[in-house]
């Protein structure tokens, strides 16, 4: 696959579990691993598993807009770019977010979140 | 310096220098950079300050709103998310835009841009 396609097959596994059952997204960050989510910084799989679980909301829906990539290095990383928005039950309006992965290669030929910033557009 | 002092002193010289004398951000990119601008993909310094300078507007000021950073990996490098707002001169409104850059250092113990994404974030 050509690094778009892998990227956009990235972004729709991390969402489509997210908004099924976010736990399982656990399985996509390593001990290294850095989340920052609306300025908190959170560093490893389980305190970043934890951290997105306990977010204040229950049922939600992410519509993606944008996804832009480039390869990051001479490590085979891929910077992966996502415009979009996420709807919350309940909520009438959808709120915008831009999101930003580092991913990294797997001795099995796949990737893990190195890096995952995430940030609310404020009107 | 600190990760933190250090992202935020690359902001305010990248966008000082953006709304100052766009050209000389060449120095600030190498062969190997990309940019993507809007969903175009630009690479190499060269190309990168021809399509900065060529953006359909002048004069222009950035006002930053966040600025998130997070060490990328073994090789020192570093993630810089930016969200912030684009005032074109002589536009009522000011633009809202998310960006991000990766960072790697240079053997003068500064830094380059090796990564580059930028998006207005449409309202």
């Amino acid at each position: 696959m050509d690094p778009d396609s892998v990227a956009k097959a990235f972004v729709e596994h991390y969402y489509r579990t997210f908004d099924s059952n976010r736990a399982n997204l656990v399985g996509l960050y390593q001990d290294g691993s850095m989340l920052t989510f609306e300025g908190a910084k959170i560093q490893g799989a389980p305190a970043i598993a934890a951290k997105l679980t306990s977010l204040p909301f229950d049922q939600c829906a992410h519509v993606i807009s944008t996804v832009d990539c480039q390869p990051s290095g001479p490590q085979d990383g891929m910077i992966v770019f996502v415009s979009g928005q996420l709807q919350l039950a309940g909520e009438q309006h959808p709120l915008k977010f831009s999101q930003m992965f580092h991913l990294m290669p797997t001795p099995q030929r796949s990737f893990y979140v190195q890096n995952d910033i995430f940030r609310l557009n404020y009107a």
